[in-house]
């Protein structure tokens, strides 16, 4: 199939490559800013010249760079769109200043979270004072299916969304979905426990925009073992207040997309 | 050619797909953070529907945003690089307080450009106080032949970069070229008007590391006009003297890229 060099074929070698570069671009995060070529080659389990033509094509385009001892790095043409993300993408500072404040009643981690298609992903982020702390990166996509502030933002979802994502996962049905998303939005909070990863508990509430419609979600985060009945009563409290003051004040320059 | 649907073909094919796929990305700035699909055709000059599969393809990634009206933005997924990228291309706070003096002191937008291959990219930049100011983007490739940083930064490169940009440039000869890079080495900046736009001029000088290697370039740029003979030799003073300032207190994170 792959061999025959249709139209149909090209376009989807064209998508394909454009996937396998992001994803090798993805494999350099924070703890990770320079990667071996090895390094890339096992994690992506592609071919090594794969991996070299990749890694060329990216270079020439300023978003690799090569260190010249078979180590890379993102390259600097990534800082084109690093102000522009941030403005587009940014919270407002009193978002910040709310969620700061979570922080302080929580020590946990909170983030804001918005749906792009079948995915959730952290636009903002306040990191919790404990040692043992949730951490999701910003800007990486999370299924839309699992997890509390997935469960808030199918609540501002249209029909269809649920539908789509019923399709994809063989192991979640129309019906209950629609009704434990039914239930939360009722409830207007989602408490989860380790329904992404094990050991992962997260409080979350909506946040709306002027029409009242869920634009994003507000939660906090962190380990199972912290997240005990008399705590949760706590945070329940703390990120729906918080949800509401920011849906009030508004959320940012990111409701635009919402 | 493009139709064989041989190996090499459609590994061109791939690095094509990328390179598009970029193409449509950088044409998203902070005078443009909106496109209208019909403008994302126009200015590509590709085919509606190579356009419409390219931006699916970005939007799966979370790297395009569809606003749902055929209009699209920069997707969320840029987030996760924007910390890392700001942090590993970041100049120092001492580098950016120089910076900010020397637009105090000359009126005009200030840069620190690196190489990368056969380009130059300004990695940081403090904008001048006038309305007619020269605008360059940060994180954008420019040629590494025309204007006074390429010079100034050919100085700090290997002698086969030289060879293969006048490889590349059918408009350049290795020995004036490399004559220019050695005099301006020598003399320490770089004076350039129109060089590689009209009415554009700028003065450079050299960042070098502790090794006394040139590993960046300092400038101030603006409108010819205001580049007169007067100015230059107060621009050249102040842009050599905060150079070597850098150059002593250390240029920042990005040095070990360098």
């Amino acid at each position: 199939m792959a061999e025959t060099g249709t139209a149909s074929t090209r376009a989807d070698g064209g998508v394909r490559s454009i996937a396998r570069a992001v994803e090798v671009l993805e494999l350099f995060d924070a703890q990770h800013p320079i990667r071996q070529l090895r390094e890339l080659v096992t994690l992506t389990g592609l071919p090594k010249t794969t991996v070299v033509r990749l890694l060329a094509t990216l270079e020439s385009l300023s978003l690799i760079t090569d260190r010249g001892d078979s180590s890379y790095g993102p390259g600097p043409g990534f800082l084109r769109w690093v102000q522009l993300a941030k403005s587009l993408w940014e919270v407002s500072s009193e978002t910040r200043t709310t969620m700061s404040g979570l922080v302080d009643t929580c020590g946990e981690t909170v983030n804001v979270y918005i749906r792009q298609g079948l995915n959730r992903i952290a636009v903002a982020q306040v990191e919790g004072t404990a040692t043992v702390r949730s951490v999701v990166e910003v800007g990486v996509p999370y299924p839309l299916a699992t997890g509390a502030t997935a469960k808030i933002l199918l609540g501002g979802a249209p029909e269809e969304i649920l539908h789509e994502l019923v399709s994809r996962r063989p192991d979640l049905s129309l019906e209950p979905l629609r009704r434990e998303v039914a239930g939360i939005r009722e409830a207007g909070y989602a408490v989860t426990h380790g329904e992404r990863e094990l050991g992962a508990s997260a409080v979350a509430a909506p946040i709306t925009n002027a029409d009242g419609r869920i634009v994003a979600a507000l939660s906090v985060s962190g380990p199972t073992s912290r997240f005990n009945a008399d705590r949760v009563g706590r945070y329940v409290d703390a990120v729906t207040s918080a949800a509401e003051r920011i849906s009030a004040t508004g959320l940012g320059p990111v409701e635009v997309f919402l």
